[in-house]
């Protein structure tokens, strides 16, 4: 029985092989060696069908934030410091183990700016329900941007970057040291 | 006289006009009605010569900044604050008046990797007059890479950018506010 699961599934495979200029539902019907009327009786169009392959991507990207956000048995700087390095350490590996996917996913994200909104604007409820305002989580995210910002993805795999980073949540945390 | 300030001026000229593929000592001699070996005299390459221009470039840029980080008369979060709008608005302004040339000078900070670190060492040494130590100069930096990073200029012109970036350097300076 051909699923919805199944599509996509098929459509990450296609993607990882051929990059984003391909993975049209005719491509990925061939792959699953059915006919493209059965693919889109699932997805109406190729771009609901890279929509839904993206959303699945980010989601599963944030879970773990999620529940990093929500675990208020920990004090907030505390939980601050594990949902950026959450999110940095993620990031980090999809684009150390598979450049080409990480790529192809922001051209995806860049295709599907409402989906990308979306995710961003999960992330940033995240970081309110740590840090208490939404203005301050603007500036907490806007502060990570060197770390979650695929536009700094080749910086991710510098030795000092976790070094940098933890000094950054401890200046985000208690602000400028006394003199 | 033939000088090097004006060799300078012409080359700039010449990389407005043409973009950083051109500007090799033939087009700048030509465009000064002089000899490449006059040109020769006083850059002994093309790169020598790309590499004064772009070293000029970055230090008209953080001039100002200097007397930012020296003007001790002026505490310490004061001074982070007017040091961090000035080097954004600088770059957003450059950024914004002149796209190409913007787009040609990263080219040129690319080719001269050397002349951009130092750039980077030269505003981290001024941070660090600032905020007392190079670490923290560092997380300052990093936490503000959205607003100076050329990878960023895109996003420079969004209305809330100056708003987003007050609201971070209190963050810097203070920290999380207590719930």
């Amino acid at each position: 029985m051909l699923d919805a699961e199944t599509i996509m599934l098929a459509t990450e495979d296609v993607l990882r092989r051929h990059g984003p200029a391909k993975a049209t539902v005719v491509d990925v019907a061939r792959s699953l060696g059915v006919s493209h009327a059965a693919v889109y009786r699932h997805f109406p169009s190729k771009a609901a069908l890279r929509e839904a392959v993206t959303r699945r991507w980010l989601h599963r990207a944030y879970d773990d934030l999620a529940a990093i956000a929500a675990d208020t048995a920990t004090g907030p700087a505390e939980r601050l410091r594990a949902w950026v390095f959450a999110l940095f350490r993620a990031k980090r590996d999809a684009a150390a183990r598979d450049p080409e996917i990480f790529a192809t996913y922001r051209v995806l994200a860049a295709e599907h700016s409402v989906v990308a909104g979306e995710h961003v604007e999960a992330l940033l409820g995240q970081l309110e329900s740590i840090v208490g305002t939404a203005a301050t989580a603007r500036a907490v995210f806007a502060a990570t941007a060197a770390f979650h910002h695929p536009a700094h993805a080749q910086e991710w795999s510098q030795a000092d970057r976790e070094t940098v980073l933890a000094d950054l949540c401890t200046l985000l945390v208690e602000g400028l040291p006394a003199r």
